[in-house]
């Protein structure tokens, strides 16, 4: 099975040697990446955005990362200047994820700045999650994102990681809103992480949730929806930070073999979700690469670096040449 | 505030070392407690019965442990022998929770039993979860509460550590139903478990669930009703295992402050939680003992043995004197 040219949507890659441990397995599986800008200190200036894509590129071949900055109250001169160079902006809300503590404490703060974005085009990408209750965090969130569809019709927002089933409804809604969807959102529940043992290797956030979110989300994915685009938000954390209580699936080694797996064949939907969707939304143009999965058994890595991956040591039926 | 004779109705004391080391901090607070059958093999037969209660009385001073074996398909004779020295059966559906691999597959195979018990007046305790998704599994073992308690109409039927609200309605509706409810039920949700970091030391089955279940049980606590008991299910696990995702949270060293403070001054209702509910409900004799709390900031001990406690380091109001 070849496909071609393969983006994630959403990536952790972390710096330093983190980066260098992780990063080649992504650069085997994908064409492009969006790059998540959530580090300490913030990508969110042109200095430290090339000093972190050079170091991308000087890890990486036949690689497009696509650099995401993290929101904050940017002046207009500072977002032409980046608009060129960057994907879109992450808004996180404060404190909602790992190194968010600097995000966004009111949107409201940030609406001369989605105006601008809206003008020159540059995507919004949200981590839609309120401080609720962990289950109802991301429902809570919908009338933010209705709030901001409708408030900058011309913005393309990006709901990250979706695990609530109800946020996908909102893409019928609002023409402006659009999904990325993780490995671990698509195929687990509550019940990986905490229904035998509890398996800190599956917790993140948003946190993954029902059964029936789990079958609405996997519904939308089958379908091959326009406007839902994979994005692992692989994110890896040493094990010592996991069983500290880290939040983060580092799933980027199975990505490619757990989805040829849940697309049992249908190559022409897997091909949309993995790439196609987001190079027509979003018109991503990189170098075109095909990657080759083979039926052999492939065996997922038990340990990568100080990082135990999603699913360590798990057979699948494909393996990516 | 002195309690009288305070029972907590469902505690796991393990074996040997871990017993030693987590039976002072029961024994400082209670005046009896129903000890858990659990071990490794279980305690379902008159020797492992007599062994255990022994090595709890050489290890105890002025407590009373009341018994339950394990559940299993035992004879008219069996039961006869065991009736006087026991407090309760307990009855684990098969791999449900810590060493309940040995449990109950099939609630017909023990009617025989069930009936029997109802004859000579003993107790069922039942840890009611079905294998279905974890948030869902007392709530879908409800059915079996209730036919329970509609074949066996005499049986005093005792749902274990309620954690979901929906269980609390069967009270009023089956005269022979009770309930344990314990302190991480009663003051947590899964918030505390995964709605930060993710904290291994609130997991526990069944799970810690949602606000709304919280506070139905909260009220029905604090009304003091008649059938709702306090059981702590104080589970200690050594915390090399915890990290290994072992379910059970050790609050033993904190319930009379932690109760303190949640009954804030209510002293009528604490006694009833805490100790005459049972003893009315289940005619329990055992020697009266009086507890004193005083008012004086008491931290949680940070280690006990190889098991870290609920709640360890944090300041109490009140202190068990």
């Amino acid at each position: 099975m070849i496909l071609n040219t393969p983006i994630d949507m959403h990536l952790h890659l972390r710096e330093g040697k983190m980066l260098r441990d992780v990063i080649p397995y992504t650069i085997n599986q994908f064409a492009a990446a969006v790059i998540m800008p959530n580090l300490v200190p913030p990508v969110d200036n042109r200095q430290r955005l090339e000093s972190y894509k050079e170091e991308i590129l000087a890890n990486s071949e036949n690689f497009t990362p696509l650099m995401n900055v993290f929101m904050r109250e940017y002046t207009e001169d500072e977002l032409l200047d980046l608009a060129e160079d960057i994907f879109a902006i992450k808004l996180y809300p404060a404190g909602i994820t790992t190194n968010s503590e600097g995000g966004v404490k009111s949107i409201e703060n940030i609406y001369p700045v989605l105006e601008i974005m809206q003008e020159l085009g540059i995507p919004l990408s949200v981590h839609g999650e309120t401080n609720g209750f962990v289950l109802d965090r991301e429902r809570e969130f919908a009338v933010v994102y209705e709030k901001l569809a409708r408030d900058f019709p011309k913005l393309k927002i990006i709901m990250e990681h979706v695990g609530t089933a109800d946020l996908l409804g909102l893409l019928e809604e609002y023409e402006n809103l659009y999904a990325t969807v993780t490995l671990h959102h698509l195929l687990l529940t509550l019940d990986d992480l905490a229904g035998g043992m509890l398996n800190p290797h599956f917790f993140c956030k948003p946190i993954i949730k029902t059964p029936a979110d789990k079958l609405k989300i996997q519904e939308y994915v089958k379908k091959g929806h326009k406007k839902v685009m994979f994005g692992s938000d692989s994110a890896p954390h040493t094990i010592k930070n996991k069983l500290k209580g880290a939040a983060g699936v580092f799933s980027a080694p199975v990505i490619l073999p757990a989805l040829a797996e849940f697309f049992e064949g249908d190559i022409e939907t897997f091909q949309k979700f993995i790439s196609d969707n987001a190079r027509e939304n979003f018109n991503i143009e990189v170098p075109e690469r095909k990657i080759e999965l083979i039926e052999e058994e492939w065996t997922a890595p038990y340990i990568v670096g100080e990082v135990k991956p999603m699913w360590a040591g798990k057979k699948f039926r494909y393996k990516v040449l």
